[in-house]
């Protein structure tokens, strides 16, 4: 068994922007992410984090009832035995330790648990 | 904060072959992954586990001393405050509760937290 520590916490979507706030505590993990213009944002699925969707192993892909069950493994349903979230995001702003992010599937309030880089901005 | 069942671990390593076991518990979870060629692993930085590195904001990118230090969530250090590694491999093979794959940079012992489809395989 491990512990994730959340680092931070989706504040706000509007559309396909996300505004995430990364806790003061963690703020200097973000030096140089002004670089990248493609990130992996991983979060906690907290509307799943309960015994039920932590036992589910199989489902129907997408929710539809007519398809045949499924391993959790072999989909991106959230009820699964560890509700992490793994999305490629473009981050389209920064201001300290806020960061506006594009195209996460998240909802507010979703912990943060990780950031990685993916992509650089280009150099002109 | 969150926590996190291990629901396997990587057995062996032989060059670019990881050899992963489920565990029998969490099996029925794989049910359609052999239709996938590409899978997403993520995995536990189990000799990272400790307060020092999980205390790590800053580091060196690549050990290089050299390299100004960046923040940990812009690059890809198993030391950062939650250590887990997410890589995208090829499945290679697939016995019961045991997955061959290729290109994963884990180590012999280190746990596997989730595995998520990333790209199915060509019907003919």
């Amino acid at each position: 068994m491990g512990v994730v520590f959340f680092i931070g916490i989706v504040e706000e979507v509007n559309g396909e922007i996300s505004k995430i706030k990364i806790y003061e505590e963690y703020k200097d993990g973000l030096e140089g992410i002004e670089n990248y213009k493609k990130i992996l944002i991983l979060y906690w699925f907290h509307k799943r984090d309960d015994y039920r969707n932590r036992q589910t192993l199989k489902v129907h892909p997408k929710g539809d009832k007519t398809s045949p069950m499924r391993g959790v493994f072999a989909t991106r349903s959230p009820s699964r035995p560890n509700p992490i979230g793994v999305t490629p995001v473009e981050l389209v702003g920064i201001e300290g330790n806020i960061l506006y992010v594009k195209g996460l599937d998240a909802y507010p309030g979703s912990p943060i648990v990780d950031i990685k880089p993916i992509k650089r901005k280009e150099k002109f």
